[in-house]
C-alpha cells in the first residue's frame, strides 16, 4: 500500500483542564452528545450554551426529543476551532451527566438566548465530571 | 421567571437526507461519537475523512485509544457551521457503524492526508444508517 504521509504533520498537545475551562467560558455554541440506549450510535446536536460554575446551562424546547433525553442521563460537550489553511485546531470534551433544572434556580440561564425559535423555557444543566482538551499545533 | 424571548427567532428547517450527502461530501473535518460502554458519556473527537461512495473513511493511528473503540461498534459523524452574528447555521449527523477495513480495498482512503502526527495507517469506514440534518435559518 501507498502511504502518503505529508512531511510536516501537525502536532498534538493535550490542553491543561484549566484552559479547557477557560475556552468553553469563551464560546457560546457546542455540541452536545448522548446515547439513546438503544444501542445505536449517539446523537450530536450544535446547541448554544452558558457556564454556570462549572457547569454547563442549554436551554430546550420542553417538548423537544433532545430535551427527553437529557432528562437524566451521561451527556458530552464538544467545542472545538479548526483552521483548513495550516491545519491546526483545538477541541475540548466536557464529559458529565445532563439533568433538568429549575431555571429559578439557575439565574445564568436568562442571559442565555436560543438561536432557534419556539418556546425553550427548559433549562438543563450538565455537570461536568472529565474535562479535556487536544490543540494540533501547525508545524 | 422572566422570559427573555428574542424578537426574531431563527427559523429550524430539516435539510433533505440528498443535501446532508452533498454537504458531507464537500467537507473535510467532523466530529466522530462513540459510547465506551462504560456507561459514561460519548466521547466526541473532530477528525478529517473523506467519503467512499455512501460510507464515511478516516485514518488513526492503529495504537489510539479512538482506533481501540472504533473496532466495530455504533458510530456517529456530525459537520455543522454557524454564523454567530445573524445566529444562522446548519448541521448533519450521520449516525450508523464503524468498523476496521483493509485501506488496500478503499482506494479513497488514499486522499485522506491526516492532519495530525503520528503513523495514522488504520482505515476506519462509518457505515451510514440513517442521515439527517438541520439548518437554521435568520428570521
Amino acid at each position: 500500500m501507498t502511504e502518503p504521509e505529508r512531511w510536516f504533520p501537525s502536532h498534538i498537545r493535550e490542553i491543561p483542564e484549566e484552559d479547557c475551562r477557560e475556552l468553553l467560558a469563551a464560546h457560546e455554541v457546542g455540541r452536545v452528545a448522548y446515547s439513546v440506549g438503544d444501542g445505536r450510535a449517539p446523537v450530536v446536536v450544535p446547541v448554544n450554551y452558558t457556564m454556570e460554575g462549572d457547569a454547563l446551562l442549554l436551554r430546550l424546547g420542553p417538548n423537544s426529543n433532545i430535551a427527553h433525553h437529557l432528562q437524566s442521563t451521561p451527556a458530552s460537550f464538544e467545542i472545538d476551532d479548526y483552521e483548513t489553511y495550516n491545519q491546526s485546531g483545538w477541541s475540548v470534551l466536557a464529559r458529565g451527566h445532563s439533568r433538568w433544572v429549575d431555571a429559578a434556580d439557575h439565574p445564568a440561564s436568562q442571559r442565555l438566548l436560543p438561536w432557534a425559535e419556539g418556546r425553550r423555557t427548559l433549562v438543563v444543566l450538565l455537570e461536568i465530571q472529565e474535562l479535556t482538551g487536544r490543540r494540533l499545533l501547525p508545524a
